[in-house]
């Protein structure tokens, strides 16, 4: 239905603005011109949650523009396949994607710290980076190499370990085992022993089935849940050391957002936010459910032990030394997190984990 | 400057879109009328997070809108004091507020569930509660009957337990204590022995000075900070257990709610989402940089002992059970709330928790 209305709006508006425009009210004009965009997404449909985002920023703008500035959303591969998001942006070829910039980390591992990187900050300690402590505007620094301008749009919250057909019970337990994990979690594992493997989404299942791999990450038990990982490969572990949380983005074209009006940069800007707080509010909301469906379909809960996340934060510290001794784009936003983490973490200790380990001593008591 | 333009443009733009909706572009004239209203917050200036909030939502509101949909910002007692909100909205005297809905359980505590009560949700947990757990309806449900339509626009995250003369080592030791604090948890306490006052904001430090009260709860770091109760009252007790979160809303008339244009609705609950992020995020980059200042000039950092915990969340559960004995009201919204709490302690307890529990071990250990 979105898409019949655009259609019907596209061509007709503009000219009935212009036409209103030159004769009678020129700032009503200026301000609410007809604007159709394109936005390309990494996700397919089946992630509703991800996929949900973009339609829900489009539904947004629409909305609160009277239907005047329409942004058509498309899934992973329609236009440019999803991990092209940010070339079709940079080249111009929509003026819009969504997406989650560490999937650009073979560019240059910078864009990892706009999603998440190992060991980083938690989904509300990544909001006030981004939105008080710099965050935002140094990752935009970065961005502007590609021309492009970015917004935080959602966040998956806190992932899970992945799923290991076999249990992991020591660092020696992790030498030689091949699992699906890209990106700088891909160069940790590598150093704990690790054979790191690229696989798409639709390719991990039969993978895992014939033990091509032995182990597969993907994001948190309602994601999870979709792709059945529980009859294979039943041991499920957390938590996701190298995602305690992952932050989605919309990436427009510089030059397409400098253009845009004030108002509708800033009903884009809230749309965005307003996603942010549903995306991961859907999560954890939809996670529970799930997990509960996992743990009835054979999945076995299990943490990480303390000597295995040990070696990975001391492994992470190594990869961070060697990214940072060579590339000044990463040193510069990363030392802001990581100074901004130190903070966030002391604080969080005294109110925040009080009052949420005391109510998990609840929960684990039977008390809620 | 703000207010300057809004003198400017009041009263001129209306007839110049009335001219321009009958001559040529009726769709524009009708999405994009004039519109000024007025919001009293319960909030002083000097709390910049919490009023600022107010404004915040009133800037986005402008600019999303190019300047037609004003609202003016007014502090605590500009119009009406800060604890009569809801009376001014319902009979009409401002066409919305800006409050904490606990504000008013004097009235039904009801209200309270639209913040926080004693042993609730966390920050995340309420939004995901709020946004996708029935709770916007619910509590829409029940400000229906006071003429109201709510939506959430902040959050102060988990609060601290409040400034105390004298260490609070048992159970034993909080009876007879005089403390400053309201609502549900003054309830609470009052089981636990302590004698609960009401003091407005500006009365407390020289009530604690005198010794007219042995203790104070306030917000967290950052607003405590300003009040200078460390010299007087030095330790400084966490968890709030009463406030793991507390939400704040914007109450609109619900006639002036229903008569706004669809798109300045989206607007304007955009706005909302956006300040609920903003203000959540400010709280947690300003709290640690305060709370380093208040333990600098003599605050003592005490977590309350579990035997005290222990003993307030039975006291609690004797609250709820005969509030929701007694009001249906309550007792609908609050089943609601519990039934989502129960699930997402469960899922936090997985990967949150544990990711959190991992960085605060590391924060401990000076490897942050």
């Amino acid at each position: 239905m979105q898409r019949r209305k655009f259609l019907r709006n596209a061509g007709v508006g503009t000219a009935a603005v212009a036409t209103t425009g030159l004769v009678a009210a020129p700032a009503i004009a200026q301000s609410a011109p007809e604007i159709n965009w394109r936005m390309t997404s990494s996700f397919p449909k089946s992630l509703d949650t991800l996929y949900g985002g973009a339609e829900r920023i489009a539904k947004i703008v629409a909305e609160a523009t009277d239907n005047k500035f329409q942004i058509r959303t498309f899934a992973a591969g329609e236009i440019v396949p999803g991990l092209q998001v940010v070339d079709a942006v940079q080249n111009g070829t929509v003026e819009m994607g969504h997406t989650a910039s560490y999937y650009f980390f073979g560019k240059d591992p910078t864009f990892a710290l706009g999603t998440v990187v190992p060991f980083g900050l938690n989904t509300r300690q990544m909001n006030a980076w981004v939105t008080q402590g710099g965050g935002e505007q140094l990752l935009n620094d970065f961005y502007k190499n590609y021309n492009i301008y970015g917004i935080v749009c959602g966040n998956t919250t806190a992932q899970m370990g992945g799923w290991f057909r076999k249990e992991i019970n020591t660092v020696e337990d992790l030498k030689g085992l091949k699992m699906r994990i890209a990106g700088l979690a891909g160069d940790v594992m590598s150093k704990l022993g690790v054979i790191p493997q690229q696989l798409a989404g639709g390719d991990i299942y039969p993978a895992l089935e014939k033990g091509t791999v032995d182990a597969a990450e993907w994001v948190g038990p309602y994601d999870d849940q979709k792709l059945g990982f529980a009859k294979i490969a039943p041991n499920y572990y957390y938590p996701g050391w190298w995602e305690g949380n992952a932050a989605f983005h919309v990436f427009i074209g510089l030059d397409k957002w400098n253009a845009l009006p004030k108002n509708y940069q800033a009903i884009l800007r809230a749309a965005c936010a307003d996603t942010n707080n549903w995306t991961a509010a859907k999560y954890d909301a939809d996670n529970p459910k799930a997990l509960r469906v996992l743990i009835a379909s054979g999945a076995k809960l299990l943490p990480f032990s303390q000597p295995i996340m040990e070696a990975a934060f001391k492994a992470t510290n190594e990869v961070y030394a060697e990214i940072t001794a060579k590339n000044a784009n990463f040193k510069k936003v990363f030392d802001s997190m990581m100074a901004f983490r130190k903070d966030e973490v002391l604080w969080f200790r005294v109110a925040e984990n009080t009052f949420d380990n005391f109510m998990a001593r609840q929960s684990a008591a039977g008390k809620l």
